[in-house]
């Protein structure tokens, strides 16, 4: 059961940190940003800083690493929100 | 220090969870999704699922509000993404 909740738990962690690929790649090549908002980018990028933070102060690797990639795709999509507008 | 690292798990909690509520406001004003990717909204909305359920198998409250809040904001905008393209 423990090996079970693992995994779903990986999976979930996965899934959560690989979904911004999507966005990431539609922003690259359409360079459109406008239905994006600024707010939520702005607000998720400051969060995933926290959660690193977090991570860092407890050396929990895992919560490093996954909030450290998705905070990179994240500031891609910022960076680009506020150079298209 | 506990109590700090706490203190910012919390606020990094509460921005990740809260940071959708700017882009759903954004989708209901404007009808606007086509930049959205829908790849990243069904992704991610997977991924929260999967931490639900992840939350509910260890009963661990906090998991489980947080990422149910996040699901609900996602879902709504995947649901529009579906519906305006």
């Amino acid at each position: 059961m423990i090996h079970l909740i693992d995994s779903i738990g990986s999976m979930a962690a996965i899934l959560t940190t690989t979904s911004f690929i999507p966005q990431v790649y539609k922003v690259y090549t359409t360079k459109q940003t406008h239905d994006l908002s600024l707010g939520m980018f702005l607000l998720f990028s400051l969060g995933l800083l926290l959660w690193c933070i977090y991570g860092i102060l407890l050396m929990a690797w895992p919560i490093i690493w996954a909030n450290f990639i998705t905070l990179g795709l994240t500031c891609y999509i910022l960076v680009m929100k506020i150079k298209y507008g």
